[in-house]
């Protein structure tokens, strides 16, 4: 890819996120860009080119999903980079290359990866919700949906998030980021994601150690001073 | 102030919060609640009652900023907690000190809190901004409006937030939740801060660490990539 390819794939994307959210915005397309020329490094016969491109054209169909929460990103944003690189001088066998690694960079639809890049592109995604960055973009996100940070169990005490039947930032924590690490297809990735799983679980931990703290101490100090 | 007492402000707070954002909500009211009575534990002659009343009230018009945002939601609860206390058979005086504590419980407006049930308020709330619990906060409410993470400087490096011009997080940082502790008029209240100003500043510099590494990292590689 030379400059002025990239430069064409870079312009579009932008224009394409304009309209996106906090936690999936410009810069998330490029940190994922870093993360992932990172992994290739240590991988073997990657196509730089391709996973460039699947990069930067990952998540161009976010803001279709954004407005109608039926419409699979990864599904309509393969698409969508495929009929671009096609217009735009790629080839053909590039252009679906590049499809197929946008189609599977989501978690639960469109299969497994099975290309190299694909498996790069679905960890460099995957690492951008490990760590502080991680825990950042999820809380990003749940507040633009006005979804709580915990929820209250029956017996008034704070839930830890396993099992939350709501949407709430401890259940996503429990359900979605403390377990990312084991889903990564490349040991370079695992390897990003050591030292980010412990800051995202010393913060988790701390946040529960607060909330916890406030209401036990809170409500017996509450009790004794509506008893008076 | 008796159980019945209490079972009504709690009634009408959690009327007033229902269409509150996931930083403000009724379990903000009730962690304030719980700090401020464990502060009042270390303070003389805390007008218990007041403080409770005050904290449960103090956000009552967050919803009417929402709507508007040249509402103060400290001088317009003032405001409608007075009222609602007075029709509900509270003393004027109970009701003019419970209104006194919403009105200066903010940062920059209503003036600065007088009474110790005010300076209480005021840590309690501000307490929940520190640590874990003041860092997620702070991105449920930026993640609602939009703003970004951090700013790129004109080299294309990361700001750290010092000066950000725009607001995003590394800027509110900087600007509000690092220096919190020194703004709190209780003791006890900044022994309570200790711990989390050290958790709220190790998930800053590592979420800082982590975008600059894939920054400079990806910067590099994508230069030698598409200079082939």
């Amino acid at each position: 890819m030379n400059g002025g390819q990239y430069a064409l794939l870079d312009a579009y994307m932008r224009k394409r996120m304009r309209d996106c959210d906090s936690a999936h915005d410009c810069e998330h397309v490029y940190r994922v860009l870093g993360v992932a020329l990172d992994i290739a490094q240590s991988e073997q016969d990657v196509n730089i080119d391709v996973l460039i491109a699947a990069c930067l054209l990952h998540d161009i169909a976010r803001p279709d999903q954004l407005r109608d929460h039926r419409v699979c990103h990864a599904e309509a944003g393969a698409k969508k980079a495929k009929r671009f690189l096609k217009k735009n001088g790629f080839g053909n066998a590039f252009a679906r290359h590049v499809a197929d690694c946008v189609r599977t960079h989501r978690f639960r639809k469109g299969g497994e990866p099975s290309s190299i890049e694909a498996k790069i592109l679905f960890d460099a995604d995957k690492i951008d919700v490990c760590g502080a960055t991680g825990i950042a973009r999820t809380l990003f996100y749940q507040g633009r949906l006005g979804e709580p940070m915990y929820a209250c169990l029956a017996d008034g005490s704070i839930s830890d998030g396993t099992g939350d039947k709501a949407k709430t930032f401890f259940g996503e924590y429990k359900y979605k980021l403390e377990n990312i690490r084991e889903r990564l297809f490349t040991s370079r990735g695992r390897e990003i994601t050591r030292e980010r799983q412990k800051t995202a679980d010393a913060f988790y931990q701390s946040m529960l150690a607060e909330v916890r703290a406030s209401r036990e101490k809170g409500c017996a100090l509450l009790e004794q001073a509506l008893e008076r």
